[in-house]
């Protein structure tokens, strides 16, 4: 099967389409993903996805433990569906089981994996912020050193809406981080005219709170998050670089923004809230009509008639990012929405994958 | 008791304070108020804090019904603490039994009340917007005739922060709106310095569901709001113009600014996230310390530490505005935290009571 | 197309399978179903459902309005997928364009639509309770006539675990109500024993808003039911007969139950915390065994090992029901949880479908 | 002043009353209170019911901390109020500071400072279970060593309703938990008649998350809370004993309950459940009657007319307890709602040092 998947990703690289049909239509073929840390958010949503998906077999399971243990006591919501063993992280079982391996794992930890995988020759799809930015960037913003140079400036930004061709034939896959996937979406119509009247968008991102991670802080407890809003990292948060990179390689030129997060009292969902003031902008309907023919082919990207905003409930348990644009009194107003869990991870992660693979973009997601 | 209450006001006017000083200790002297507009979420409010008051007795209640009803089978939750009739809204009736009458009426129903009570003597303090703005601009923003422009003109403004002079003489007391309150405070330290530098400060605000008030919409119910947000109004909100004005009013120029409010899956707080972005700052040392001399002796606004930002629960269920100021790549972020139904609207009634009949300014609060 | 999908059924119902097959085998057999009721939230989740619904297409939905009015203005959520008209309720215009109607519509308003769409020929999935109890008991606790009784005594009620074999044949299915549905999954295996020892379970339930429909009403805005818990018609709401005259009908002999429902502060999904006292209890892991033996060969039932109580996130946005038993202190405790808008009403509609069809159980739901 | 304070209280017992009165009319005499354990969720509040308190010095906090550290940089939410340092916990200089010390320490912390206060001659007021219920209990229930069984046996047990002649000479006040003060003031009034009837209660209880405290444990994250339900411990919680113990003594029989809560995705609140099913209650207007009189002149206990029942939000942020009680299909139910910071731990514990200290019992509370 290994062989047939490695035939499978020559054939579509060298444009053999013929040996592709031959492959896919032959009926066996279902792609073996491993996905490695599923106690957390985005790993369990990962599961939900790839479990619905038509053409790939969940055939391990890993996380930060000390001896395998039955998944189904770990996730018990996923019980008469999923009946796998979970297994500690070890790159070298990822290695014999896994066409593709997910890395659902904290930043600093995804690269202690990448290199053996690739090395063994699989795809590998991270989604951490290990892979995302240059080396120097991240050092500064992460506080830590990146350890796998080479394999870093190999990986390919896995938002599709600007790089879907790249992600065709990526080996490495780094998936975006959730609010520069709000952002670099809310932005990426006009990101030529940003970097041209030199305008430094101000972006005010509200985030649930999954998009923590599990962890045991104090500061996340259902007490001190409910009825509650807290604004953090206000313009230094480690997503900055990310943003301003995207949108800088999109445009061409360099782009400064201005982010600062909130924390929602809400699970799931992002709604970034975007400011561009200038006295030269085009005329309104013009960019509503950038944004417009910018994502018409996208699948999952809507833009909303002018005027009119999305909410985090129009996109909440989808893949979806919901984009309005609205002009008024001299600023011009983006709003955009994702489930920081699916769009904003897990979801652009199967979409990559599917791209990666030839598969129906949509495929796995709602 | 009523010929008191007249004497104790010209007493203070004209600064007899031996009168005063007799009138207060007279013990018999409690105050008559009364509460228009008590089955919203502001007359309550008003009714918790008024109950606390040492000076105050509540009189009489009303609302908008046909006939008497006991204020127990409104709202169980103040039994054992007020016996009371509910009355039909009646300006007689209030002439005839208060000293004091807050209405927390919807915008266009206090100045059906307004002038028959200023007529009759009484103080009345307006929660409403039907005073606190020019005649031309209500009418433009409220899309809504103004019926009463001779007593509009003389309505004092009640945010004792820039304005406790002009509030310990008023007759008529327009109460802030919410958001202004939480910008206005947030700015009104350095509005001399915005209007210099003509920034137009953007303002992305936050707040609980309370403030839309106890009406049946399908859009504020729990299964809409809960797990959501959303931006609505977005630099088209009717409080503009009051933030502008009185922003202005305390720089002594004109000020703009851009203001979006998002409806926040929480019962009661507004966060305002404030940005200003402009070369020309002094210091972010000497900004902070034009904020702690501006507070310096409010008994209701908090300053934090540089840096520090406050989260809506630090102000929950108090009358306090807490504030915090950071200054990060180039753009100066203010926060400003306020609980919507106190500082926002029935708390600083209290206290502009407190200032108007010159108790001590915390009485009935928290 | 109608045709066929007649034969179909004809088929099924005689047991040719080989003329059933050869219509599956038949590659354009989709079953082209309307739904009726899509501005609530069971419509709008069975458009969720069975828009992924490989064997479907949704021909037509209808709504209580005016006037034809394209879908995506109502629900933007289903932009790029659902590229439809909403028509208002028309008897006639499910009769020409559908296979099955599903009804999401209010008790009473169901029975306008039932009697027509049947004598076309067609079938009916009917989300209401007009067609789940017998007459007398339907106009006693729902205060209203029934005018359908003819087409009463035909309804199958849609509960697979306990009726599968009748669903399969069903013209007109009654689904069941979400507390029923979490309440008798939670007794059902051991219904009879209940009923020889007299047991009188008392059943405690907490369901989610979305259970409340969409209507403005004061009592369910945020404001009013966030932070809130609030018991109503305690052992008086009108879901009692459903449960009573069901488990009756599975014990073979009456059971009298106590319930009494709770509204708690969540979108979906209801717990119901069952008590059972009586000292002649066998052991209780013999209940635990009856309990996986009746569920063994479901797929939408998970018992959990002994003493595990399920929680509602563990089935949210899912078509399970989790059950988990306890004995302690000489009392029996079941703690059965659903998400009330699927397995309590459009997931079990859709499975009931599908049992109806012939399809596999699964499709379309997750 | 310690002096002074000893004489009042020696007054007091010895029904001196002229020289209460002169000492209560001393103006200077307040009473010095410390709070220790005071980063916690019952620690804050009792600083709120206290700051208020006309009677009361906060006179020194203390918490689980190494070095003294500003109380502000704890907890900004009391800036402009209190300005005092918080010491880390320290007998001796409670002992020397203080008249009064109420310990809002976790179970087997509070043991460890008891013994070495009383001796001192403070009064006590200790809100953990370390002096709740006899020793055999304790040790069973919470499964710890109780070091201290000497003033075990002489702690007064703090629920006002029931036990108000002996908190007014308690030395150590052990304040009751948050279940069993809404379970027993909720069957208080008919205790006798369970007793005789030989009726076991099922309560079933949904309690506020900072009834957990602010541990950071995973469970208790907003994402694991939000949306969720969670039945835990049922009918194994370590409330059990001190319910039915002091049920008992209240019946003067013994009673068993059964009791499962559940963990509600609200900050505050508790509401209870309970059911109590037999056939030979007199009639249900004697027993409202029974409940009326009882409670006719409690300060901070409302029943509610009969079949009415009370929400948590008529509760939250005062003192009260609210009861309805209603009969229908042969079961007699009871709510009972109460704030679980206020009168299922903090407040209760002010209410209890008023009557101690003979104050009005409402002073510091709402």
């Amino acid at each position: 099967m290994c062989l047939l998947f490695r035939l499978y990703f020559l054939a579509r690289r060298m444009h053999l389409s013929w040996v592709k049909s031959a492959l896919v239509l032959w009926r066996n073929i279902m792609i073996k993903v491993g996905i490695a840390g599923i106690t957390g958010y985005t790993g369990e949503e990962l599961i939900r996805c790839l479990y619905q998906h038509p053409k790939v077999k969940i055939s391990s399971l890993y996380a930060r433990i000390e001896k395998p243990i039955h998944f189904s006591s770990i996730a018990p919501r996923f019980n008469k569906k999923i009946d796998l063993m979970c297994e500690p992280l070890n790159a070298e079982h990822m290695g014999d089981n896994c066409d593709i391996v997910f890395l659902a794992l904290p930043h600093t930890v995804s690269m202690e994996f990448v290199p053996f995988l690739l090395k063994k020759g699989k795809r590998v799809i991270d989604l951490s912020a290990d892979y995302r930015i240059p080396k120097d960037s991240y050092e500064l913003w992460y506080k830590h050193e990146h350890t796998d140079s080479e394999n870093l400036t190999q990986a390919v930004y896995g938002l599709p809406e600007i790089n879907r061709e790249k992600i065709k034939g990526a080996k490495l896959l780094s998936n975006p981080g959730c609010y520069p996937t709000s952002i670099i979406l809310g932005l990426a119509p006009i990101s030529k005219l940003i970097s041209q009247c030199l305008i430094e968008p101000i972006i005010d991102s509200k985030s649930g709170t999954s998009g923590a991670g599990k962890k045991a802080e104090a500061s996340f407890l259902f007490t001190e998050v409910d009825e509650n809003l807290r604004c953090y990292k206000a313009n230094e948060h480690q997503h900055i670089p990310e943003i301003e990179h995207f949108l800088s390689y999109e445009a061409g030129a360099n782009i400064k923004v201005h982010f600062s997060p909130h924390l929602l009292p809400v699970r799931r969902g992002i709604m970034s809230t975007i400011y561009l003031n200038h006295e030269s902008f085009s005329s309104i309907e013009n960019i509503q009509k950038m944004y417009n023919d910018f994502y018409k082919n996208e699948p999952f990207v809507r833009v909303r008639p002018l005027g009119k905003f999305p909410e985090i409930l129009d996109v909440a348990e989808t893949n979806y990012c919901d984009i309005g644009i609205k002009f008024a009194r001299g600023m011009l107003i983006i709003v955009s929405v994702i489930d920081n869990l699916l769009k904003g991870a897990s979801g652009q992660a199967v979409q990559n994958m599917n791209i990666m693979c030839g598969f129906d973009e949509k495929e796995g997601l709602f």
